[in-house]
């Protein structure tokens, strides 16, 4: 596996000499999951932050009546992890699994420590994109105390242009916290509109 | 004003040297606000992110009915801001204000930067600290995607016990994303039950 996205992310953000990059190379354990597969079930520790090389994955929990709530999608070049499960040792709320057959690069917690140590730019990497999830999440929580679900889902058509055709409808319906048929109901709508 | 409360945090989360820290004084503003007033209003770029050395601000967005939605309240020794704004230089979605007479130090961009600089052990605190910011929203938004209004209710009180005391009633409703009115009468209900 070729850590070609991984680096093209960190370049974006701040700069890594040769002799950086290898030696970050060597924190990261590869990980190729097959559709559904897991690489978290809520209940377990939560024992890497994952990135992800090729293709996609989606953390979620699901509620006392059986209905699944999606957290996160992980597209190329996101990461996706139960970051409190991951930061306390505390069992995991979240499921994350594969969406596709996708390429993982995971980060144990003591791998993580070892490479901010040795690799102390990174800090400034993990910081951005954590305010940016952040953001992103902070954006999310208005919109469902505030918008109704047309207005959710223009937002993310608006964010994320392309995510209907990467992640079918039921998914981005409990994304958005909506039913499917409300979801079916609003497309159509639009559809008649434009 | 005093650095009593900013520099207890740094010390949880980092090993800052005395030279250090007086060198961190010089990037912080100090400010005080009296109750009500606003650091930032929506439409204006976020200038600055603020630590909360006494008493209390909240941030907020009014959507088109007119309702207010309270994205956080920020107590002594937490920090504050509209990320997004303070980030790309583009306008607030939150405004923030003052609920009591409070002490502030303000945090401009360059400041910031600057301060990452000299004191690059700041990345790791801040990094925590979004880390900890973001555990934080996606659990509420979880929670406002899953829970019943009594749930979330329930749920804020587990994590924050002092909040009834501290924040008007309308205003906890405004948080959980319901109306005083339903606020109202599961307060009541739990009163009966205990």
């Amino acid at each position: 596996m070729m850590f070609e996205v991984l680096f093209q992310k960190f370049d974006e953000k701040i700069q890594l000499t040769e002799e950086e990059k290898e030696l970050c190379k060597s924190f990261f354990t590869p990980k190729k999951l097959r559709k559904r597969q897991y690489i978290l079930q809520e209940g377990d520790v939560c024992k890497y932050v994952a990135f992800v090389e090729k293709r996609m994955l989606r953390s979620y929990t699901i509620d006392e009546k059986g209905n699944e709530h999606i957290m996160q999608f992980a597209f190329e070049g996101w990461w996706i992890s139960d970051h409190f499960s991951f930061l306390t040792g505390e069992p995991a709320v979240y499921n994350i699994d594969a969406l596709e057959d996708s390429e993982l690069f995971l980060l144990s917690k003591q791998a993580e420590e070892q490479m901010l140590q040795k690799v102390p730019k990174l800090e400034k990497y993990f910081r951005i994109l954590l305010q940016n999830s952040l953001i992103a999440t902070q954006r999310r929580l208005i919109s469902s105390l505030s918008q109704n679900a047309e207005e959710r889902y223009n937002q993310l058509i608006n964010v994320c242009p392309t995510i209907p055709q990467r992640v079918p409808q039921h998914m981005m319906a409990s994304f958005l916290g909506i039913t499917p048929e409300t979801l079916s109901r609003i497309r159509k709508q639009i559809a008649t509109k434009s």
